[in-house]
């Protein structure tokens, strides 16, 4: 599975290929960070942002796009560029008909460290060992990119899944609502024949 | 001017096209309001958006499109698919080379109503009137979204002229602060000589 992995932001938007194996087993193929200067105007930067990510859908052709949720609480000043970012992101991929998924950053980071509170470098740090890069990945949102491809090679299979799952127990509740309903339809009828 | 009004949103986006004539008379062209279902994938709604703002500007070629800044303090959990909405609008407007400028909800709200704080009936009520409409805008989004524009028609040449002004006046700093620098290095170097 190609996972394409996005750490979404204006200024700096990592972007990052992985592909996943058997096990645990990942491979890093490409990382980048596209920035945007923030005197620029803001329909400008999401064009910018935009056309990256169409260029990275098209010349990798992911099988699906993580991107970091993103809450409104933190760093309010920024939140809102965020957003837009990862929105037009999702709009690259929601054309080429590619799924998007989104991860927190306390699963990306529970996922590659073992601690959902981990700080940048340990981030850093176990994603540059999962990859047996040579080099630490900069800046930081590079890593972050990585990631959070690692976390959907990682988590992305078991939450389908557990998805198909839920899907499918919601499916045989449906069924076995109708069957009780028209049971006690049957039985009601039944007793106003007999009362009748 | 033809101004896009957008009132951003995921479950409903009301966009509205008003033209402004001699001083403060507006007249509105059209209105809508883009609908996407909450269980709907967040590529498709965002997709489904983008199509729809596309295909308004492809159509009407506004000069301008204003949209509602989001704030991310208010209501935590739509404020993320407000601003994705937005976002995405924007980039339409950018792919077009048209203008892209943000009113906050105040900002609208004095400008149609005379308050700040004005609720959503008064906002509507006023709209209704200032346009001639024979019937109130429905929904809420509606009226927003011509708000928006009409805010637009009112505002944006003025602000545009002091956002001219803004730009002259540090450019002249600029050229006085050269100067002043100028005559400084040229009277270090004079008393340099001087003193060797």
């Amino acid at each position: 599975m190609r996972v394409m992995g996005v750490d979404p932001g204006l200024t700096r938007c990592g972007i990052a290929l992985v592909e996943s194996g058997n096990g645990r087993q990942v491979t890093a193929l490409d990382v980048d960070v596209v920035r945007t200067p923030s005197d620029m105007d803001l329909a400008e930067r999401l064009l910018a942002v935009y056309t990256a990510a169409c260029h990275w859908l098209d010349v990798h052709q992911p099988d699906v796009v993580a991107i970091e949720r993103v809450f409104a609480q933190n760093q309010v000043s920024t939140a809102m560029g965020t957003a837009q970012a990862g929105g037009v992101i999702a709009l690259a991929a929601g054309q080429r008909n590619i799924p998007v998924r989104f991860h927190t950053p306390s699963e990306v980071k529970a996922a590659v460290t073992g601690s959902g509170r981990a700080d940048k470098a340990q981030v850093t740090t176990m994603v540059t060992r999962i990859l047996g890069m040579q080099t630490k990945p900069r800046p930081a949102d590079a890593a972050d990119a990585l990631a959070l491809a690692i976390c959907h090679c990682w988590r992305g299979p078991m939450i389908e899944r557990m998805a198909a799952a839920q899907c499918k127990a919601d499916e045989m509740a449906r069924i076995h609502k109708q069957r009780v309903a028209a049971a006690r339809a049957g039985r009601t009828t039944g007793d106003e024949g007999r009362s009748a």
